[in-house]
């Protein structure tokens, strides 16, 4: 069953997840990022169908957040793009989610050396203004100038001009 | 056709997917946060049918990261709970990846505003011990005390030890 499409969404979320929301997609990109780059390394590492594979890297090609390179000498393998990039602190922050939440026999599988300090860092979403902690409890929506009148935001932008009444 | 399940996944980034990552979860997770709680709204609001969104919420109430409070007076509604609560500013940064990287008509649909100082916030991910921010290319992942011989980490840790030789 083809999955339905939130690309008549008016909600970055919802585009963010058109691009990167498909199953498998985030395994493929953290693999990327640890340098598993090769298509048969990817098969060999996720367990994943060759079939699958293609078409999730194709989508990840034409949305701009992988990159096929071909290159003269040695063997053809994929990068990610910045946007590529921009996604792995995300997918860090995911993965200490998983860390806590998640009961995993021995605990993490994996932690992130901080290069700046040398710590292994427990990530936090901060605020760029002043560095303090971004919770659930501490952030209010606003609704901000973009376009409003496509599916999966109306409801929410009506409450949210209501909350400022 | 059904997903092919992480479970079996010795890695906390599968784990978390194999909760949070299903297709429509994490707009449903967004809208409860938004205070779009009972099924009819998200029904309303989303748009997708009564049958996925009855197994989507029945998922996330297993997994316990929804809770269905069933009140004596007022609707039943769903909420989120700390699991839940804990998942808010991961999908701000990746609403905000997706204002960064889609071109979406008219800039951001929604923004959020930090009580605390009361900026609109540009979320970053930032580490706990140095408060600076997160990037691909400033961690190194190194493997952690949990199992390794499941499925989906097995290449990414004999590479992060090779690598350490």
């Amino acid at each position: 069953m083809k999955r339905s499409s939130f690309a008549n969404f008016d909600c970055a979320l919802a585009q963010a997840l058109e691009r990167v929301g498909d199953w498998w997609t985030p395994l493929i990109i953290r693999d990327l990022y640890l340098g598993v780059s090769r298509f048969d390394e990817l098969i060999a590492d996720l367990g994943l169908s060759r079939n699958l594979l293609t078409a999730r890297l194709r989508a990840l090609v034409a949305n701009g957040i992988v990159v096929h390179d071909r290159p003269a000498r040695g063997p053809a393998h994929y990068r990610l793009t910045q946007a590529g990039l921009d996604l792995v602190p995300i997918l860090v922050a995911l993965t200490q989610w998983g860390d806590r939440w998640v009961n995993l026999p021995g605990g993490p599988t994996i932690r992130f050396q901080h290069k700046d300090c040398g710590a292994l860092s427990q990530v936090r979403v901060s605020c760029d203004h002043c560095d303090g902690t971004i919770a659930a409890d501490n952030i209010v929506p606003v609704a901000g100038a973009g376009r409003h009148d496509g599916k999966g935001i109306g409801e929410v932008v009506k409450r949210l001009a209501a909350r400022h009444q």
